[in-house]
């Protein structure tokens, strides 16, 4: 068995933000696959980029030395990347959040701002720029960003700049729909709404993105002076995914792969997709949707398939069921929205919760101890760990 | 009260070997000077690189639109950085270890060689290569990344790497010098020796390095191929300090800024130097080294100057007493060499004294605790927490 990854790492997404807004280290949040898999002794892995799946030849092409690898049984799981629906030209001033190194870039710009706002004199008009971040996509990833935004500046760093007054951290978080956290319930829209805009965060929603530029977005005909931009707006499949389109395999109009109920790619025998580049109906007719939760249980699913499959007993595995374990996201300090098995709650209960499960969910114990101790540290003396700049290389 | 940095962090340097060998992380090490200092009213912090020290002008002018600042007492704590001995085309190639990102470097680069080795084909030359590491320097620096850099492959990664067997894993330590450890008392020098070549390091004294290149080293007329070269041999004040040198200020032959028993600079009304760049005698005669202890010292006896300079009682303030509270290296698990206060001594007691010293000297409880945890972690279970590589930036 292989498994092949472009990094070296499982990285537990749902707390990027943390590792983006300071609050964690990106080893708090991710663990070397080779160190969680160490166990299986039938398994090679392999940190390498794969340059091509070849269908017809049955096999898998890596950048190492251009290795042509032959399969059985391929499983594919390349996860989505940011989309910016056509102006990729926004990607190097609005920064996405979907690898370590987009969290570390997102923390490097953000705190570099704040210090570039202390070291200005005193009413200079730069410093409103500095003191600005523009997050843009109103989805879980947006409201968690825009939030811990507002709190690092006005909360968290102000007693320590003498300067600059971090009371005037603005955050603005832009949505082309009518609400924020689309995928949940109106009434949650609306409290994530409320608890944003006490906490301090201007919500736009109905406004689309214009233009983003160095240091400014343009949206609903207003211009944004900012030097952090976050873009939350969007995820698409990696090119690698079209390349099966033109081999033959039906895609979804977003370009994810349609899969059958048994997680398989139709017309291509021991082909699987999971995860957010899977496009999948359950057997109860129910959309798996792109979370955590959906990727485990196709996972999970294409397992059992194929040990099946082995077995020569494919058939007997029923079609995948999704279970929905609820939908949260955090606001704040002391503030989330949750949807959990239909019982819709906000505020600290709700937050409580979302610790909870997250913690559950890290990897290992050392992880859930270490995170545990630094939020210990960030709630009782607003001390978060991650804050660390370089000199800019020069 | 004005404190300027051109990171944003203090960093406790005697365990930067261990984020470059992928032990810890850098938050773990190090905190922002911000925090540290927090409760202090009367100061002022900047993020910013000094581009001028203009003793005439009694004044420093930062990066930061040419801020010039004017002053009344001046302390100058630049630390030193990797000095190539005239050959700085070495550096791309050998790695210096001064910053968290000289450290994040060699840690990119120390385990992006193990994944290059076991994405080779079986006996293919190259992984002889991607398996060694040569260290060049034998002093501390030296000597514990020459022991971690060991650990790491043969004992801490060997069980998850299946293709390449990483008891093969290979690391050179080079020194122009008759023994290790030089400042050390002989016989711990031995003793290190001794210890590193039984934990596998090829210990080459009394050779001089004449090349360095992309993957290799030629020293003593032998040539060794290695992925990762780390550079531990020398240090040199940075150029602002030579412009001291064109105003008058006395420099001692590496450069260094000559400092009175009272650490201020001759001739120089409030000008004051402290730590690796300050070339300082003390009251007994006793020359104060460039450590950690050294640099305390000096920055202590320098605030009870100016405090009695204020007060008008400068007089009173007795010449500095360097007091040395013994000097430690770690070698590897369990091992150690220590000299405090003449007693000298290796093995498993030095390493539980080299713990409890380090751990004391973090500076605040979370890191202290976290620390611990991951050492606990490291020891027991042999899982390093700083293993995170991302994909190469396409």
């Amino acid at each position: 068995m292989v498994l092949v990854d472009r990094t070296n790492h499982h990285l537990f997404q749902p707390l990027l933000y943390q590792v983006a807004t300071a609050g964690l280290s990106g080893s708090d949040i991710a663990q070397p696959v080779r160190t969680i898999l160490r166990g299986q002794r039938n398994l090679h892995v392999h940190m390498a980029q794969v340059e091509e799946i070849d269908l017809a030849g049955r096999s898998v092409v890596f950048d190492f030395q251009r290795y042509r690898l032959e399969y059985d049984y391929l499983v594919i799981a390349l996860g989505v990347r940011t989309n910016y629906f056509g102006n990729d030209q926004w990607a190097k001033h609005a920064l996405g959040l979907k690898s370590l190194a987009d969290a570390y870039a997102i923390r490097e710009r953000l705190l570099a701002a704040f210090e570039r706002a202390e070291n200005l004199p005193d009413n200079h008009a730069e410093r409103t720029r500095q003191l600005t971040t523009v997050v843009i996509g109103g989805g879980p990833t947006g409201v968690e960003m825009a939030g811990a935004c507002v709190e690092l500046g006005r909360r968290v760093l102000k007693p320590e700049f003498k300067s600059a007054n971090l009371s005037e951290t603005r955050v603005v978080l832009i949505d082309a729909g009518q609400r924020l956290l689309s995928t949940f319930d109106p009434e949650l829209s609306e409290r994530a709404k409320r608890d944003l805009e006490r906490m301090g965060v201007q919500v736009k929603l109905g406004v689309r993105v214009e233009e983003i530029g160095e240091g400014y977005v343009v949206a609903g005909g207003e211009r944004y002076e900012a030097a952090t931009i976050v873009w939350g707006a969007g995820v698409s499949p990696p090119p690698l995914v079209k390349t099966l389109g033109s081999q033959g395999v039906a895609l979804d109009k977003s370009g994810r792969i349609e899969v059958g109920t048994d997680c398989a790619v139709a017309g291509q025998r021991g082909v699987f997709a999971a995860g957010d580049i899977a496009s999948c109906t359950d057997g109860a007719g129910v959309r798996v949707p792109g979370l955590c939760q959906g990727a485990i249980q196709m996972g999970d699913h294409i397992g059992r398939v194929i040990m099946a499959d082995v077995a020569g007993k494919r058939d007997a595995v029923k079609p995948i069921k999704y279970r929905d374990k609820g939908t949260m996201a955090t606001i704040g300090r002391s503030s989330a929205v949750a949807d959990v098995g239909g019982w819709k709650t906000g505020g600290f209960v709700a937050w409580v919760l979302w610790l909870l499960v997250h913690l559950i969910f890290l990897i290992d114990l050392r992880s859930k101890m270490t995170v545990m101790l630094k939020w210990i540290a960030a709630y009782v003396f607003y001390k978060p760990t991650g804050r660390l700049l370089d000199a800019p290389k020069a």
